[in-house]
């Protein structure tokens, strides 16, 4: 059995939300036992409210945390002042192995914070970060750094391609991935001057398949399965897809809605336009792991409605079972 | 008679698409007198070609040129050995006077740095940068800069808020533009160390309507008329935004011709769907102005088919008339 810690308190919709999402993956996959981190009176109201199955209630633990951290709040500062808070003591918990591994979708400055001072980061790297999976014209691409790391230095980059490496071919099965560097051109001479710095960094770094720089676009059509960057381009990078694919999908929607041709001809299409929908939708590809650290923490987006939750819960088993920061370690004594 | 010279040569298409291009622009604008720079013998081939009327050629100057300079060549060696390249003769045909705009499709490194160092940048003004139209759900936004610098220091980027500014301000006739920073949040501690800096100043500089951070999707959905940012992250943005909308839209065709019943939908929606797709077509909003040298070059996409050259050169007229060069170096005095 592995144990995922929920940070139950976590997100917008929390705690509803997230047990819905977890009763779900309880339900989906014989294989987990859930620790539930949150106020146990609100925690218990939910489950109450999802009309779970007592072989499912089996499954679960809850532990009584009073505090929460909040989006707005100073991670820093929260992490010292608000010790009984569901991610301190989860992180704390999985530090001691208590659990295998922590979802939330709380804040994401508090999560790193509390990953990196209390679960600890591996030994030989600098600065963890986010990875997200992005779907792509060949099937999906692993994004690493995409946001964690708002300034870097040229070594925490090719550290993050070798973390990134390492998860996507223990996650996807796939040898030897393609890594290539987030660059504004494909010429050696293009790019500012960390990217350049990382680019000789890489070029030497015999633990992982470099290929060099990609633009935007050519990893979106399907050039690498690893695209590493800073985590402030990276970010960029992200926000600027998901907001043009959310932008175009809107715009789209008010073509279907203009008169009643549009409106039949919507309907003839339907159900392949919903599998392209489906494609473009993140919450299917899980939450972002916080890679780097010693044990995995999954952050998935605020504003889940529990779905995204099923998808994390999966992907930390499989994170637990294929051992990938063992992999990662034996990686950088090599 | 507003004089703009035509880098005939420039492009993958040159000289035919330009010729087109051109030729087009003049029919449809009395106001506009053309230099073409090139070699003869291919433009006067182009110009026959297109089946020219008399009464258009009169609006036409030829100026031939021997050389051109590729796009692989280093723009600092070419501008130095290949003296009557178009781009150079053209810039040096800027700057005394004897044009008043430049249009090319040609490299963009070479144009950037003949621009500045022929041409020259405004007294003030410590780098030109990449401006461009971006559609958004509220109509569009200038995003500057988008490429030329990608090492930049905040007081590049003020600059860069205030050349935007003043250049939205005069070409959409918008008083007090909103001028965003493109960041990867909208809190004050978010950020890198040089978007920060370069909010410090921005929020003291009295010349523009600074509004504070933007993340890609506030911007993508309307909340600024100028979204400036240093050059690397502009460009990741730039082709992250057009990588998106090329893969959905590719995609969108795909489910339109998965079968009969799809097509028959598409058919239903065309014409509505077609209104889409020229809302994300860039070559309807012109070309990127090189901003910030004494007189303007607009760079237009490479691969241009000559459409891209009529809506640049209209960009080149109403920059030139509406002074905006003047009113850029008025409000850096004060």
């Amino acid at each position: 059995m592995i144990k995922i810690a929920i940070d139950a308190m976590g997100g917008d919709n929390a705690p509803d939300a997230i047990i819905r999402g977890t009763t779900k993956a309880l339900k989906l996959n014989n294989n987990i036992e859930i620790y539930l981190y949150g106020k146990k009176d609100l925690i218990d109201k939910a489950i109450k409210n999802d009309n779970v199955s007592s072989d499912i209630i089996k499954r679960i633990n809850i532990i009584n945390c009073s505090e929460v951290i909040g989006f707005d709040e100073s991670p820093t500062v929260a992490i010292k002042t608000k010790k009984d808070s569901s991610i301190v003591v989860a992180c704390n918990d999985l530090k001691q192995g208590k659990v295998d591994a922590i979802v939330s979708a709380g804040s994401s400055g508090a999560l790193l914070v509390c990953g990196t001072l209390i679960v600890g980061r591996i030994k030989g790297i600098e600065r963890p970060a986010f990875g997200i999976i992005v779907p792509s014209e060949m099937g999906n691409f692993l994004l690493i750094d995409c946001g964690a790391n708002a300034d870097c230095k040229p070594n925490y980059i090719n550290q993050f391609a070798l973390i990134g490496s390492v998860y996507y071919r223990e996650m996807f099965n796939k040898e030897n991935p393609v890594v290539k560097l987030l660059n504004i051109g494909t010429e050696e001479e293009k790019g500012n001057l960390l990217i350049k710095e990382a680019n000789d960094l890489l070029k030497q770094n015999t633990n992982i398949n470099y290929k060099g720089y990609a633009e935007s676009r050519d990893a979106i059509f399907g050039s690498c399965d690893v695209l590493v960057s800073d985590g402030f381009s990276g970010n960029i990078f992200l926000k600027t897809f998901e907001g043009t694919a959310k932008f175009i999908l809107k715009n789209l929607k008010q073509v279907f809605k203009k008169n009643i041709f549009t409106i039949l001809g919507y309907l003839l299409i339907k159900s392949n336009f919903k599998g392209l929908i489906n494609k473009f939708d993140y919450k299917k590809h899980g939450g972002a792991p916080i890679l780097g650290l010693n044990k995995i923490i999954i952050k998935v987006h605020g504003n889940t409605d529990g779905e995204e939750i099923v998808y994390a819960i999966n992907q930390a088993q499989d994170f637990v079972q294929n051992n990938v920061n063992d992999r990662i370690i034996n990686n950088i004594k090599e």
